[in-house]
């Protein structure tokens, strides 16, 4: 066991706090969790956190072997190390995370949000392995995305790189967003967002389908019946994906990608239209780029993928082709 | 002069070549200039202007202080260190130019195209010094960008990064881009697009204006008559920078700047309206950058900007805040 190399991944949610130790094959070897909302005081979270951390390397014989704890976290700001404002963590205050976890454990921290988490699962674990430029989109409750340009990961100045969920277009141009503005990628391409064009068709629509049995529609109900034929559905899902690839050609612009990876819950329902992801994408897309950008699934564990995206941010960090 | 450090820059244009010696401030201490067109083979050309280049060290001074050359062209490749198949230039073939020029003067060279040269001029000479985190948007003849992120000037898989002249909008959906896709920024933003808004405001409208009596409008003429108090070119002008202003809340969101920096061409127009741009950026951007990306100009000197851009690409390459 010497000579493997092994971080530790923490995956702090509104709910539950997973912690693993993971070795650079993306193996979970220990693992546990926590209640966070347990927690009304950040500073008792950090130490039972740590403790935690601390025994699980001791009773899985890492000790020594750990190059680096990754904190995937919501509301993180990553130039300041810290968890700042987050709506569904039970603390108002600024947790400075790094500064508080590498004083206890001695070990190197990174800290950040969960799309460049995921980013940086794919690129060390995952569907970017060997991909110096990609882009991962997050389709989940919200859009999100992580941004890998000339081998880094991109944070910008203040952490918020790769808010493309809220880049806006000509498809979406009615639908308000949460943000407070209209036609963002996100009213159209998260789970909410299909949901959205499902109730415009059923009720714009007297085509028959599955969907006007379910009482309450969910955008996995829409991708499953899609999947087994409803045709209504497939027009619901190829639809998002005609305009997921509208907007990867856009991105495509933006920092020249070798793929765009996507990822998170509506992933599924995007994979039985890849093609028309790929050829709206290349319909769209300006000449220089075109051929050149694949279109990829996430190909990390679904129920392991925010554990893993954390585990890899120490080994992800600070990469790069420019010495 | 034992102590100061040099480097090489060279601007390669269709009609004229220039090279320059440049200190570390930016002051030009020696230079010179060939006619691109006069060498039909690129060997030759390539001899010559490392001849050029090696007596213009010597009789400068500088030997042994130069810490590299940086190369601006047009058609760049900047992964594969060539020009390919620029329209601009007398060569058809591939030329191999940070390989040949490296071989003949023992300095490590770096080529780069146009809009990552002045991004690079910006970040080392001018209005992005001490920036880490900055779009420049080049406004000439078409629509190009250079970003800085995270202190890296971003290439892309291809060398393409930074396409936003070609990102599309709203507001110009109507017009047909040289790309062969309609509502690209570089529509309305470059020179000729300047000339297609005013070309529609005489025709559209009976307003008055000085630019009725030029028999062919340029967006040089439009930007004068609009410092001069003409009201129909101030409306075409206002109208491109509120444009311009859209297009930098969703670059904002992409690559998270400190400030988008207007350069080019068109940039004295832009200045006119510079409170119009901000206003425009601040109503449409994301609520997590509001207030906190800038919108600066150019600091190079005009005629010098190129030049200095492809001297900074030796300084400006291989930084960044991740080690």
């Amino acid at each position: 066991m010497k000579h493997d190399i092994y971080t530790v991944g923490v995956d702090i949610g509104g709910t539950n706090t997973h912690y693993a130790i993971v070795d650079n094959n993306g193996n979970i070897v220990a693992s546990g969790n926590m209640r966070t909302t347990d927690y009304p005081y950040s500073n008792e979270f950090v130490d039972k956190l740590c403790d935690s951390i601390h025994n699980l390397i001791a009773t899985s014989g890492t000790t020594g072997s750990i190059v680096g704890i990754g904190i995937g976290a919501p509301a993180v700001n990553s130039r300041r190390g810290c968890i700042s404002g987050a709506t569904d963590l039970p603390w108002r205050n600024d947790v400075p995370l790094v500064k508080l976890v590498e004083e206890k454990l001695g070990l190197p921290v990174v800290i950040s949000n969960d799309a460049n988490s995921a980013a940086a699962g794919e690129m060390i674990y995952g569907a970017a392995k060997g991909l110096s430029d990609f882009i991962v989109l997050t389709l989940g409750t919200g859009v999100g995305s992580g941004i890998v340009c000339d081998g880094i990961l991109l944070n910008g100045s203040n952490g918020y790189a790769g808010e493309l969920g809220h880049v806006r277009f000509p498809f979406a141009a009615d639908r308000e967003c949460g943000c407070g503005r209209k036609g963002c990628l996100e009213t159209v391409a998260s789970a909410r967002g299909i949901v959205r064009t499902a109730q415009l068709l059923l009720k714009g629509t007297t085509v028959p389908s599955s969907l006007r049995e379910i009482p309450e529609v969910t955008s996995k109900a829409i991708g499953l019946a899609a999947a087994s034929g409803d045709a209504l559905a497939m027009e619901i899902i190829r639809f998002t994906g005609e305009c997921v690839g509208f907007a990867c050609a856009e991105f495509a612009a933006m920092t020249d990608p070798q793929a765009i990876i996507i990822f998170g819950g509506v992933a599924p329902a995007m994979r039985l239209v890849k093609e028309d992801i790929e050829n709206a994408m290349e319909k769209e897309v300006l000449h220089v780029y075109k051929g050149k950008v694949k279109i990829l699934f996430s190909s990390l564990p679904d129920s392991d993928a925010a554990i893993l995206g954390a585990a890899s941010l120490p080994l992800a960090v600070g990469r790069g082709k420019n010495p």
